[in-house]
C-alpha cells in the first residue's frame, strides 16, 4: 500500500456561518494530499498530461464524523487502495494533537485518452510500472 | 417525495485547466438545489436556526457521469428522500437540452441541537411537521 | 458607454464566520456580470480564445460599502469605461430593493499574445470592432 | 513597520483553463498572511471578537504582474502600513527562487463595535496597544 500524508490548518476563509469548515471546501483538502501522494508515485498532473492521458475524478464519498474550527490542525493521510483498473484512493483526516477522526473520504478516477477522450477499462501500463516501482 | 429544481450555468471561474468544472464545486451547485427544498418546506438555514438545530452535512457522495463545460446548463433536482431521524437528499444534475446524466449525488444531515451540541438520533418535531405540511 | 446588469443572490457558501458574505468571494460575482457584458459585446472567454488573445486581469480593486447577508439579492451593473489599449470595466452592486450601494469595483485586462504571449500595447483590431458595432 | 512572511505553494484547484492560478484566488493567500500578520500581533480573528470589535475589509486592491503555475512557489510578505485609524496592510507576493515580483496588493479593515456596529474612526485602544508592544 502507498500511502503519503500531509499537514494542513483550517483557514478563516473555509470558515461557514457556525465557524466551522464548511463541507464542500474537504476537496480541496483532499486533493492537496491526492497531490502528494501523486508526486510520490511520479505521476503527477504534469506527468500524466505528458503521457497522454487525463484522470478525471469520477467518484467522490466523504463522511465528516467531527468539525474542524478555525486554525485547526489536520493530518491528511491518502492511500492507493486500487490502481489496476482505476485510481482509488482513500483518506482519512485526524487531529494531530489527538489522534481523533475528523473525516473519512474516497476518491475514484479513471483514464481517459487525452486525444480519443476514451475512458480506458484498464489502467494504462505508465501508471502500473510507477505504482509497481514505488511498491518494490 | 418532496422536489424541487433550479437551474444553473457553469461558470469560469469553476473551471479546471482542461476547461472543464473541477470535482469540488459541485458541493456549491448542491447547496443551491438543496437551499432551494429546504425554502420550499419552510425550513431553510435561518428557521433551522430559529428551531434550535443545527444540521450539519455527515455524508456526502457524488458520481460524475459527464463533464460540464464553460456555460453550460445544467438542471439540478434535490429529492428528500429520508426525513424520519435524518435529512437525506438525492441529486440529478441533467443538461437540460439533452437530457443527459451529468452528476448524481446524496448528502446526509442529522440533526444537532445547538445547546448541548447533542446529536438527534430521531428528526425533531419542527421538521416532521413541515415535511407533513409539504406532502399533504 | 456600455453596460450590462445581471441579478444574484448571496449563498450560503459565501457566507463568513460573521454570517457576512467572505470578502474574496465578490471576484465571483464579477466575473459573472463580466462575461454577461463581454457576451453583449460578442467578445466572451471563447471568442477571445479563438481571436489569439487572451486578456488576463491585471488589477482589481473594491471598496466594500455595505455587508450582503444570506440569500440577500444584488444587482451587478458592469460598465466597459476603457477599450482602446485596456478593457477597464467598472462594477456597482447595489441592493435591487432598496438601491443601497454594496460594493464598488474597477477590473483592467490586457491582451496578451496567445502565441508569442507578448503583452499588446494597444488592443487588438478585434475587439476595437466588436466594441464600436455595440456603440453604433 | 511590522512585517511576516509566509511561503505558499499554487494548488491544481487554484489554476484556471490557461493552467494559471484564478485572479480571484490571491484573496485567500492574501488572508493566509494577514492571518499570519495578526496573530503575531497577537490580535487574530478570535482576539478580535473577544475585545469586542468585528474588522471587516473595506478595501482590496491588486496588481497582477506575474501569472503563478501549478505548484509553483510563493513568498507573501504582509506588512502593517498604517494602524491608528484604520488597519492597512501591504503584501508583496514573490517567487522565493528568482525574487520575481508577481502580484502586490493592499487590504484595508475598520473597527466596527460588535454590539453597536457602529464603524470606529480611530483604532480601538487595544489594537493600538498590540501594535506598540511589537514596534517596542
Amino acid at each position: 500500500m502507498i500511502s503519503v500524508a500531509i499537514q494542513l490548518k483550517a483557514q478563516f476563509y473555509d470558515l461557514d456561518p457556525m465557524g466551522m469548515v464548511w463541507h464542500g471546501h474537504y476537496a480541496r483538502y483532499l486533493e492537496e494530499a491526492r497531490c502528494a501522494l501523486l508526486d510520490h508515485i511520479g505521476y503527477n498532473y504534469q506527468q500524466m498530461a505528458e503521457s497522454g492521458y487525463l484522470w478525471p475524478i469520477v467518484e467522490m464519498q466523504l463522511k465528516y464524523v467531527r468539525p474542524l474550527q478555525f486554525q485547526q490542525e489536520m493530518r491528511i493521510t491518502a492511500t492507493l487502495v486500487e490502481y489496476e483498473n482505476r485510481a482509488r484512493i482513500d483518506y482519512l483526516i485526524v487531529d494531530p494533537h489527538t489522534e481523533q477522526v475528523i473525516t473519512r473520504a474516497r476518491t475514484t478516477q479513471v483514464a481517459v485518452d487525452a486525444n480519443s477522450k476514451e475512458m480506458q477499462l484498464v489502467s494504462p501500463a505508465i501508471f502500473l510500472q510507477k505504482v509497481q516501482q514505488v511498491l518494490t
